[in-house]
């Protein structure tokens, strides 16, 4: 169906050999990264990536927060590029294949055109996004949302990590404070390949997955204000406690996500009190939620059961509490057009796909308002992601990367 | 009653300008104070307090936990001292007055005695116990309880704080690593005064506290081990978020607090999760509890029933949970004697008293296990401590120190 290159297919030994050699860059305790963005790891892997892409004859450049974009000249380059792409930082324990795949993966679909002398009609580009697991600097999908338009880049560049440490500082001290503009220009499609982070693909053995959308996720973080007190003497009923307010809305969270189960589903990631020290009560906590659900107005409705969660605890802990930040996401479909793409893709290779709604964020999500997006999900050993014994198999990671390899050609060519 | 020196008192005005001369040293936001142990701000008042008590004429030695003796010569100086002292470290936004009002009321004490050219039997010294908040380095009341013997002197040195700087570190950098082995030395009585803490004194117009003894608590730190996933795809049925587990913890005691409301409670005052981020579920937390009430054996219930609630939340948040430490203090009576000598001062000052018990922790506690003790109580605003807004008020803090001057110097002269 495809065009020219229908016979093409990556050199699977050089993927893998690329994805070790990152696995070898800020290594964790049992096998996994710990490679926080914009740390000296986030650096040295950075390097590493921009060297490769250079050695491929790709041209680089970096914009104001980060991003870097390779890219693989086309016959006409003045078309917008083909671009794939996905993340190199992890989560402070995290593994080896979780946003890297998809940025590896580009780069050995363009080190295989190299190979074949191929010439696309549309230049293709790999991207790598800043920080999407926001493990450092909240919130996630950062840079790719600054790229869509979505954060201001001043407001990005002033985030502050738990430290203390500014983005703009940190991305200056690591060498990636780039001069290009971020966004305000097109892209033909982009294109992520990503492991699924769930068990599906591996438990009914198919190897690409089509996704057609998310889960509509909505996150917040709520502002818990009590008043330090001796933490003896205060009797239950003077005691404005903000630790207890802040329990209160994470066992109501769980509560609410168990109410919803199967499938809908709740987490609370983080919750920091002052002065959370031994002696006191504390005056101040923050935590970090959110609902997920496959129906959007299940979602909403997960939200108006918490809303008024809130109102209890509050009344319950004597404290106040407000909702200091909120963001959604994954309520939204990805283009039709690149999905049908990659089912032709998959088809043309014999590779059984299934369709599915992602459950986690992606930076595709973001570029989805700006550019045609489509996601592809590859298999993922158990389901284990966010940890360091995430693992995946060659042998069920090469169908994904020749089904992308496949939809860039036929998008460049087209 | 007392002997030589029946009329004489202290200079109220020397003391309440010597206890706001330490109110500038560490000043926190609001008027009250910052001034965490072993920290620069330490470092000063202890300078400040030496430069002082040499100045009274006091011979000055420091133990090996930093826990500094100003001793003023009796005439038999080879008889064990009358000891009066407190803590002169506060919380991280605490008070004028918690601990140090007995600090500063001892050194009051001696320049009284050195106004009247005054010879006592004994030797009389003030102490300033290291660490007594606990706000930095945990457990609270270390450095009197290693003078006890509660505590190994090389646990206390090796503590770490939450940024990893080690106690014993920390003191040889403030210079108060001392050379004197800590405890091992007989008191002939230790006398502490500190503000009450709570409202009693001041709502019944009663100038001066007995402490009897205090309320029964038991404190304990609990680990909550769980496993990292990533928050979205997770399902509700495999997650086994540590920071889920604390919360039904920190809301379980504070519900035990409510059942034995309004002589019992309870507190949660310090939360810690891992790696607590985003898009990460946490698999270790740690909570910090503690239950008080008067009667002893209604605080073993308040423990007996939140253990039982530990065993349901673990199963409910699908995590294990195990005690890791454990203390106790309050349930132990103060000298009979000392007492005694409090109530007679005041009689013959024509201060009345009450008699009360401690719903906090104090160093007397510990150093009634190696000494004649006695605490002494003083009104406090409102009740409100462990709070910037903390306060007091010379014409109602006087009564408490002349009775601490003639109970030391009646002791002193027996």
């Amino acid at each position: 169906m495809v065009g020219l290159h229908d016979n093409v297919r990556i050199d699977s030994k050089r993927l893998w050999s690329t994805i070790l050699h990152s696995a070898e860059i800020g290594p964790g305790k049992s096998g996994g990264l710990r490679r926080l963005a914009l740390t000296d790891e986030d650096r040295v892997m950075r390097d590493q990536f921009v060297a490769w892409c250079e050695q491929a004859g790709c041209s680089v450049t970096v914009d104001r927060v980060g991003n870097i974009f390779a890219r693989r000249a086309g016959a006409d380059d003045s078309l917008p590029p083909v671009v794939m792409g996905s993340h190199l930082d992890t989560q402070v324990a995290g593994g080896r294949y979780d946003g890297i795949l998809g940025v590896l993966a580009g780069l050995e679909v363009i080190r295989t055109l190299n190979d074949q002398g191929a010439v696309t009609k549309r230049p293709i580009e790999v991207v790598s996004w800043t920080n999407e697991e926001g493990a450092r600097f909240a919130p996630p999908m950062m840079a790719s949302g600054a790229f869509a338009g979505v954060y201001d880049v001043d407001w990005v560049l002033g985030i502050k990590d738990d430290d203390g440490k500014v983005f703009g500082d940190e991305l200056k001290r690591i060498g990636y404070a780039g001069d290009t503009l971020v966004g305000g220009r097109e892209f033909d499609a982009y294109f992520e390949l990503h492991i699924e982070q769930g068990p599906d693909l591996e438990r009914t053995d198919v190897h690409v997955g089509v996704v057609t959308g998310g889960f509509t996720t909505r996150g917040m973080i709520i502002d818990v204000h009590g008043e330090t007190a001796h933490a003896g003497p205060t009797p239950m009923d003077k005691r404005r406690n903000a630790t207890v307010g802040a329990a209160m809305l994470i066992v109501a969270a769980n509560d609410i996500g168990w109410a919803y189960h199967p499938e809908g589903r709740s987490s609370t990631v983080r919750i920091l009190c002052w002065p959370n020290k031994p002696g006191i009560l504390s005056d101040y906590a923050q935590v970090t939620v959110d609902f997920r659900h496959p129906e959007t107005a299940k979602t909403e409705q997960m939200v108006v059961d918490f809303k008024s969660a809130m109102t209890q605890a509050a009344e319950r802990a004597n404290v106040e509490m407000e909702i200091a930040q909120t963001w959604g996401f994954g309520d939204l479909n990805f283009d039709d057009e690149c999905l049908d793409l990659i089912r032709r893709s998959s088809d043309h290779l014999g590779i059984p796909y299934r369709e599915m709604l992602s459950l986690a964020g992606h930076d595709a999500y973001h570029i989805s308002r700006v550019s045609p997006t489509a996601l592809i999900f590859s298999p993922c050993h158990d389901g284990i992601t966010h940890n360091e014994a995430e693992h995946i198999e060659l042998d069920y990671t090469v169908p994904s990367v020749n089904v992308l390899l496949q939809s860039v050609l036929a998008r460049a060519d087209r």
